[in-house]
């Protein structure tokens, strides 16, 4: 009798031990993501080498995380924002999930612009974005990566930049697609001012849809948005961390987005280091930046949590190379890569990725894998310990998480894509516009929609694209358009049709 | 050895069941608070008999909720809106906290009106509103309601509208006082507009403070206000109860102060019952409050845990009696009760109360017990099991869930005061600006600072205040200038100084 009873109490310990010992097993992630970062906007080289731009920038948080976790060296993400942000939510890459360009505020309002010398209509792509339910006209369905997390046992928090679909429909809010908190997320893509003494831009009578909201308790201060944010962030963990129950956190920084705004905090070091104005405050930004990043980490340590969780550095796309704002002359800011934002080319979709996984990342190492932003939602499921996720959506990305284990290779050559069927600005941007990609090994192809050309770069030899070998390699050319053109089929992408003609854009093996 | 671990198992085990069980012996708090709603808005009468206005409103659920509870017949806020919400955060009086005017939306900037006719000066109340940290200007310092609740293992939502402090400092933010989850809450004290298809008032050029955040998945849908913010509400409590975690949701509806949007659910109805055109908007609205608390309360019952769940029915002041956007004569939206919203007079201070605590009130009964709005603050706590909370505030409330139980009486009359030492608006509202009352039992004296005259009313006799027994009952006015001066000499009231001399208003027994 007495046995039994030992049996059953047992049995009932470790019943109670399994249900709340979860929050020790799995890791606190933080998803840290900068909008519109370019590979080169850093002191932390993701280069061979040490470059010029790494000694403009001061990113000490960066390099600090890199020395405890593994640089990615061959990171990628699409060339906008929603849709990085959409792939990263679902697990789809852009030309699956057809959000290929932002999404208005607006809903059933396309963002693409048009001119007389654009020869195409652009493809009918999911101009509203993502949505967690089905019906909702023109989004692409998906169970999103928050709500996985959620139902994980995960509190899941956003900060920042949501993004992810315009207004009125379900994903506009970031409470929609499986966040428990959220702080100044929603249809907006960029802030309307990163000055606290502006309010973000709750100014009566000038505050547009991209004036920051949720954040009354600093208007009227000094306060830069990137900090108000982290001020927001640190206070959203320290629930969580107290009941210790696991959290994500989706801090998806404003910065380095336009408006370019002095973070005063770093604006005159820079002017002393001979920038011009508009390269100056650009630099401030960054570096307000970094400092949320190293702001966060320190409050990772001061509360003990620092050894359990995960900290993935990544940006959205590549550093704007076409605005005078940030300062320089066109299509510099990301050299040695070539372009900037809009572009497939490597300066618009080679991103400054780190994770730092205490006890699984070494640290201080690298990883030249290739990487792309739809890989992050299998790789946290992994780490968040969701073997089987029910999803709706197809999901494309791989987990790098046997990536971070040391000096492991890929077993199979990744191939990786890209698809921008769309204008981007009102200016002609020949190298921006209807452009698609597609990477395997060191090989990338680009076919420009526009001249139908398929172009052919050695990465490895060639970073920054100026050779095009393609007719020195036709087998290589007519292999990775069959591979482009088969993931397009395959995924029903949508090309953009001819004016003239209504008939649609060839498939790179059509040509 | 065999019997040691036994008991060392059962230590264990009923120690986690102690840990683990709370979720199920907390019950979850409701306060569903609504604004501007008079006493009586409603088809459930709170005076002794059903009379003319409470045929024409059409509040089911509130019928349906007091058949469950207890209906409080006099229940107080303040008379404006801050003062009420700031008593019930910190459970102090007004006239303690020195919150005695609405906030105003900017920092260190008074909403007082001024006038030529207007002989005082208003004294230095805490025009930045409340504060949870020190040394913030222009406010009371104090532990809010919702830190404790959390401290104490409640999952915290801020839902609606806040108005607790100016643009700038820290109680701006639901955040920032103790609230896990916010929607919609911050500097503002209604809403630009309730209409989905004005986005709530974010219409780039025309969008000012008053504009409602975090709403954006609405915007150009025909979900009225009241309706979002509910659905906000649902989404947010799934999580606790999800969780088996107790809950507080501060449902605090926009509705029903101005603007006066129709809610076009009911506006037709009341326009058929022959109501005019703004009479049957403010209607409308009522009944859009009204189905808010139903949808709520029919949540709980699909979830499972009304059992487990307090709903508390309020407002924070009397009902408007001097906007001719809702429609009727001055002053005679409140009738039987004298004067409105701004006044110390029953139409500015007497609300519509209802509690429900499953297994603890008696379903259908009712309490004509004085109590007021601060008298929130150690009731919640006290349901919440939170015995000692540890506070930097002198608490001025008394928990009133003695009288949830059965028809019990409380054991001394209760003493209550209002503070309006203040202009409320630009035009002059002679029974509204600059009084002072306190009721004492069935007696009320009411002190006009402009007059110097103090008023003696007996409310069993007389609630619509018209005869004022003053000359007959000078003992009455004599004990009761007392009390009241008293309880603000022991909280250091400010009071009004004359324009002309510099000198203080005289406290009643001064006279």
């Amino acid at each position: 009798m007495r046995k039994a009873i030992v049996l059953i109490l047992i049995s009932a310990f470790q019943l109670m031990l399994a249900g709340t010992s979860r929050a020790q097993t799995k890791p606190n992630i933080i998803v840290f993501l900068v909008d519109d970062m370019g590979w080169m906007d850093t002191s932390l080289p993701f280069g061979e080498t040490v470059m010029a731009l790494n000694k403009r920038y001061h990113t000490p948080n960066m390099v600090k995380l890199a020395s405890q976790g593994v640089k990615f060296t061959n990171a990628y993400a699409a060339p906008v924002c929603t849709p990085s942000r959409v792939s990263l939510m679902s697990g789809m890459n852009a030309a699956h999930h057809m959000v290929t360009n932002w999404t208005s505020l607006e809903k059933n309002t396309p963002s693409d612009f048009d001119s007389k010398e654009n020869p195409f209509i652009t493809p009918k792509w999911n101009i509203n974005g993502m949505s967690p339910t089905a019906g909702i006209p023109a989004t692409v369905q998906v169970t999103p990566l928050p709500q996985l997390l959620k139902d994980a046992g995960y509190f899941t928090i956003h900060v920042g930049k949501a993004h992810f679909a315009a207004a009125g429909t379900p994903a506009a809010s970031p409470y929609n697609v499986g966040f428990i908190v959220n702080i100044a997320g929603n249809i907006a893509g960029q802030p309307q001012s990163y000055l606290g003494e502006e309010n973000y831009g709750n100014m009566p009578g000038k505050t547009t849809y991209y004036a920051v909201q949720d954040l009354t308790q600093y208007y009227g201060t000094k306060t830069f948005l990137t900090e108000a944010l982290t001020l927001e962030a640190k206070k959203a963990m320290d629930y969580p961390i107290q009941k210790k129950q696991p959290f994500f956190l989706y801090m998806a920084q404003y910065a380095v987005h336009l408006p370019v705004n002095p973070d005063d905090r770093f604006y005159e070091k820079y002017l002393k280091n001979g920038l011009d104005s508009n390269s100056a405050k650009y630099a401030s930004m960054v570096e307000g930046m970094d400092k949320s990043l190293g702001d966060l980490m320190d409050y990772l340590e001061e509360k003990k949590v620092a050894q359990q969780t995960v900290v993935i550095f990544m940006s959205d796309n590549g550093g704007n190379s076409v605005s005078t704002a940030r300062g320089g002359a066109l299509h510099t800011q990301n050299l040695p890569l070539r372009e900037g934002k809009g572009s497939v080319y490597e300066g618009g979709i080679r991103e400054p990725m780190i994770v730092k996984w205490p006890g699984v990342t070494k640290p201080g190492t690298k990883s030249d894998e290739p990487v792309i932003i739809e890989d992050f939602f299998p790789s946290i499921l992994e780490m968040a310990g969701v073997s089987k996720p029910k999803v709706v959506q197809e999901i494309d990305g791989q987990s790098f998480v046997p990536l971070l284990k040391g000096n492991a290779k890929a077993s199979q050559p990744r191939i990786l894509t890209w698809h921008y069927p769309n204008k981007w600005k009102a200016k002609e941007l020949p190298q921006i516009d209807y452009m698609s990609a597609i990477r395997k090994g060191d090989w990338k192809m680009v076919y420009d929609m526009k001249t139908q050309q398929l172009e052919l770069y050695n990465l490895k030899l060639d970073l920054g694209e100026a050779n095009n070998v393609a007719s020195a390699n036709p087998e290589k050319v007519k292999e990775l358009a069959k591979l482009l053109s088969d993931r397009f089929r395959k995924w029903k992408t949508l090309m953009p049709t001819y004016k003239a003609t209504g008939r649609l854009v060839a498939l790179p093996d059509e040509l």
